[in-house]
């Protein structure tokens, strides 16, 4: 197990395809489906159908040629190697509008990824609880990150105060942070940085829509 | 310049990347900084140098060996490939706190792309304008965006609304659609859509967080 996860670290890509894979088997079995054929899930999943027999190859995980994969047999395997049954805890920089649609979003929806505190220069949010979420101010920030063990860290705050809040986290003991801000940040290889930008997801739809509408 | 937009398109993860390094080559504008090496690059844009390269071949902008890539030059070029200069009206269906942020996220930012219509089943944000943006009921969404002709529509409602609000979007002549929701829509070939999986993301910082805490 150890060294398949190791293999797997080595690409981001992989790691996040797999966890959209989870999603969509999820969605599968709420559906009462109990197999699927590779083509279907790459279908859902918009990649290639060899895309995912070779990422679910890296897994181990083999189907039926004429049944396809076992849903139930394929989602516990991915949750066993992506949670390894220990409570994560995240927190939220940044109580904004976004902060809180994050909140809410993740809210009672993954029992082993909780965001438990969120912090914000705002005083007046210090002690309310949003979305189950207890809200700091963020000059507490390194004492209740430590206090709590959190490990993972998203980032809501204005461009401004990017690096910044990133530098605190690191000193804190964070290990992963989700960065929606524009600032591509510095950390240490000892902590793992993801950037999310709707600013190009938006810009890549409008070329399309360019695009499909200059074609009809 | 047609020939090599048909090119590009073929690969919207070529698309998202090229996006990515004009955000950052307007940072390093920003910084008056005037050249740039494609090392630098990737390093921001956190891709291996020879992908960068290899990109920007494909729009075909060359380098000096000893002074990088001209930044206005790049920028120049890649705007003019990708926003072919017209203005682009968007909407966002489902005004909550993450409708709410992406239309703060946006607002003013590219003179090229305007969010100017919100959509809402709630009857009190009707005729409301936030972030600049005007809100309407739902009801009146096919009308609106055919009068405005918007083109590009922003998704922020419930999972369980969503087929049903991409389908109204399409017959409205919506073109490009990002979808915020957990659900894979169907939509016809002459529609682009990107789906945005902030829990794929978060769970891949996640996997990282705990390996990197087991090495530490």
């Amino acid at each position: 197990m150890l060294e398949m996860i190791t293999k797997l670290a080595e690409s981001p890509k992989t790691i996040e395809r797999i966890c959209v894979y989870r999603q969509l088997l999820q969605q599968q079995q709420a559906q009462n489906k109990t197999h699927i054929f590779s083509h279907d899930l790459a279908d859902l999943a918009k990649v290639s159908p060899s895309q995912v027999r070779r990422d679910l190859m890296l897994l181990k995980c083999v189907g039926s040629p004429s049944k396809g994969y076992e849903v139930s047999g394929l989602l516990e395997h991915i949750s066993s190697l992506l949670s390894q049954s220990q409570v994560q805890k995240a927190a939220i920089v940044g109580v904004g509008n976004l902060g809180r649609a994050i909140m809410s979003f993740f809210y009672g929806r993954d029992p082993n990824l909780k965001i438990i505190a969120g912090f914000d220069s705002e005083d007046h949010l210090s002690g309310r609880v949003i979305h189950g979420c207890r809200c700091h101010n963020v000059k507490d920030l390194e004492k209740v990150i430590k206090e709590e063990q959190i490990t993972v860290a998203i980032v809501t705050v204005p461009d401004s105060v990017s690096q910044e809040v990133i530098d605190k986290l690191v000193s804190a003991g964070i290990k992963g942070i989700l960065n929606f801000t524009h600032v591509r940040a510095n950390v240490p290889d000892s902590v793992f940085i993801s950037d999310v930008s709707f600013s190009a997801q938006l810009e890549v739809v409008a070329f399309y829509a360019k695009l499909k509408s200059a074609h009809t």
